[in-house]
């Protein structure tokens, strides 16, 4: 099935180690494919990298739509060749590339599998796996300054109103020693990030582009501070177009890497509340800053508020840290990475987890029904997630474990 | 026990029917003691009236301080006298007397027997049980002008933004043809009506005082417009004083004589969340109306809703219908009185119903829990809900069944 004008079985590696290759693979597949998709995420999860690269330029993949996309790209370039170019151009704007493989790597964005193996997502066809590799700008290793993280996103028409709420809520979360994570947009996002900045905290402006150029050009003197002190981040290797689709794809990156998110205004209908769609799809806190009634930009923020029964109103930064400080403290701490109770959990137990209320309720029998499992392995579940402290008893059903909030502010 | 020269058992009736001794009686009674009063309740639901006010009189009640109450408040005057000098005041204010026997009671305030039985009231000692009377000066039967209604409070001290909201809601409301009511205070209140009374509507002002001096005397002008082609009511005698502790008392009415509750604008631990947390303990539907977090004005209100699980955001009219329109035309059909399904049920298959969430997870372990009831009672009331078509069973749980604003819209 190979072309071996256009793609084909490349040739071996020259010198490169077996680290080298997983990497440059990774850049391959995610220009050859755009990020996200599932179907490379699932072969690259079978068979890694390097071979996932192999099998699809040589048309060796059963999805039809998935070497139909491959083939059209291949008129493009050679995806090594195209990695290659990348990692040098990489170097050159002073980015680097980060993988799974890396000290930094933000693990959590590994939920993502939850959402790409269906269930919870409608849209079948939008990219949702994990990202195979990201791009970073900034001194700041990425995992630690995504450790303790807030994604503050909303509306880019955003009213004088979502702006200086927004700026607040950067302000607030940066001064606590939290990192504001947002798009880089006009509006909210950019009103999150500068507040974050005058509180002298950290910052992410994740992309839908290359780091090299951040979009909107009328940001980059934003971009340029960010990068300084935080972090630009992207899917998308340097000279990468911000091309219309990729801010949706962008936005479970943001979700899924940070603690929580909160979303300040948003229009009915709108992408804004898109990023909080996947934050409430992960189980991750999904807050929304409520705001006049008589405000069209509020309109999407109290839909969300009135339609998800997970969605949380937070009417500023205090809020926003009972929400979150449980993830950020509790479940995630010091000790990073696959050491983390919730990483030892199977998908059964997350979704009871996430099933958890706050308002009370829980008996094993409802927590069966809103996690869509039958009640024994629900009880199994439960019992687990008691003996990792993860969930108490109490009065027949589960609670939560007190948040750490309580117990720091006495410290 | 009895003192013959200040109370004492009163003389037989003069020429009165037995109606008319009841109405004095209850009269009496609300002078004697606020009303409200528990002991009271239970002694005219046990007595009767008559032989209720006997007992006082006789200082023959187990309450010592209900006693010492009457007591000091026999000093002032004898309650029959007071009645009697009451009911001719009623008379010349161009006001009636409205009790429990008179087709124009409105029913609904019976459910506030449930609150006067504990339980959901931690202040054991407020005046909670039903109006022994009311009084009204208006043309519209009570119970006619109650029976589409939904109660519109929120702060004195409102913003701009509360006042243009309070009177959107009164005006469409009034203009759907739902009776607005309120406190007649200023602020809120005040727009609230003013709205109902801008679209030609029914408003309700619902007093702490007597009807014939409605307060605050600042909108005289108002009350004599809602007097004209709508209701002062109230449950103290004409002539009595705005009390501090009287608005209060008088709010229970307001929430339970209603559909439902809607706020506008509550600072924090204000008193106009007070009939909210009636109607949230009614289990009526309680409606929040968010505003900008900046605002110290809707602090009280986000509070309500992050807190209680049943509070409803609502941005306007619609949102309010969907609530009300359930119990207003569904569980309130033109069939008034103790023919509604409602009236047919006992507390725990009332308490079972107000556990019903509108998200989900009601399997009946979830609704016994909640409504705190074993699971065997819990199971025996939700079959009879079943049977009398208040609630439906779908996928292992219950849900209410399917709102008749759905249905009325296409008729």
């Amino acid at each position: 099935m190979s072309d071996g004008t256009t793609g084909g079985t490349p040739a071996p590696a020259e010198g490169r180690t077996a680290a080298e290759e997983d990497r440059l693979a990774r850049v391959g597949l995610t220009w050859l494919t755009e990020p996200g998709t599932r179907a490379v995420h699932r072969l690259v999860g079978r068979a890694g990298p390097v071979e996932a690269l192999h099998r699809l330029l040589d048309g060796e993949v059963a999805d039809a739509r998935l070497r139909e996309a491959v083939r059209a790209r291949l008129a493009a370039g050679n995806p090594r060749e195209v990695a290659e170019r990348a990692l040098e151009q990489t170097e050159r704007v002073g980015a680097r590339l980060v993988t799974p493989g890396d000290d930094e790597w933000p693990h959590r964005v590994r939920d993502l599998e939850r959402l790409a193996r269906g269930g919870t997502e409608r849209r079948v066809d939008l990219e949702i796996a994990p990202p195979l590799c990201l791009w970073a700008r900034g001194s700041w290793p990425l995992a630690e300054a995504l450790e303790r993280s807030v994604a503050v996103v909303g509306a880019r028409a955003a009213t004088p109103y979502g702006l200086h709420v927004g700026s607040e809520i950067g302000y607030g979360l940066a001064d606590r020693g939290w990192t504001v994570v947002s798009g880089g947009a006009y509006g909210i996002d950019a009103a999150a990030h500068r507040g974050a900045l005058s509180a002298d905290g950290l910052t992410i402006a994740v992309l839908a582009c290359g780091v090299d150029r951040p979009y909107p050009v009328g940001n980059t003197a934003l971009f340029d501070r960010i990068a300084e002190t935080g972090l630009l981040v992207s899917e998308w290797m340097p000279g990468a177009d911000p091309l219309r689709h990729r801010f949706l794809i962008r936005n479970r990156v943001i979700a899924a890497a940070t603690c929580g998110t909160t979303l300040v205004e948003a229009a009915a209908r709108s992408g804004a509340t898109q990023t909080l769609g996947r934050a409430l799809a992960l189980g991750r806190p999904a807050m929304v800053v409520p705001g006049p009634v008589t405000s069209a930009m509020s309109v999407g923020s109290h839909e969300l508020l009135r339609e998800h029964p997970r969605a949380r109103l937070v009417t500023g930064v205090p809020h926003i840290l009972e929400e979150v400080g449980r993830i950020g403290t509790d479940l995630a701490p010091p000790a990073r990475g696959p050491q983390r109770p919730h990483d030892l959990l199977d998908d059964d137990a997350a979704l009871i987890l996430e099933s958890v209320s706050r308002r009370g309720g829980n008996s094993p029998d409802a927590l069966a029904a809103r996690a869509g499992l039958d009640i024994r392995t629900a009880l199994r579940k439960l019992s687990l997630l008691e003996q990792l402290g993860l969930l108490a008893r109490r009065d027949g059903g589960y609670v939560l474990p007190p948040r750490p909030r309580d117990r720091a502010e006495h410290a």
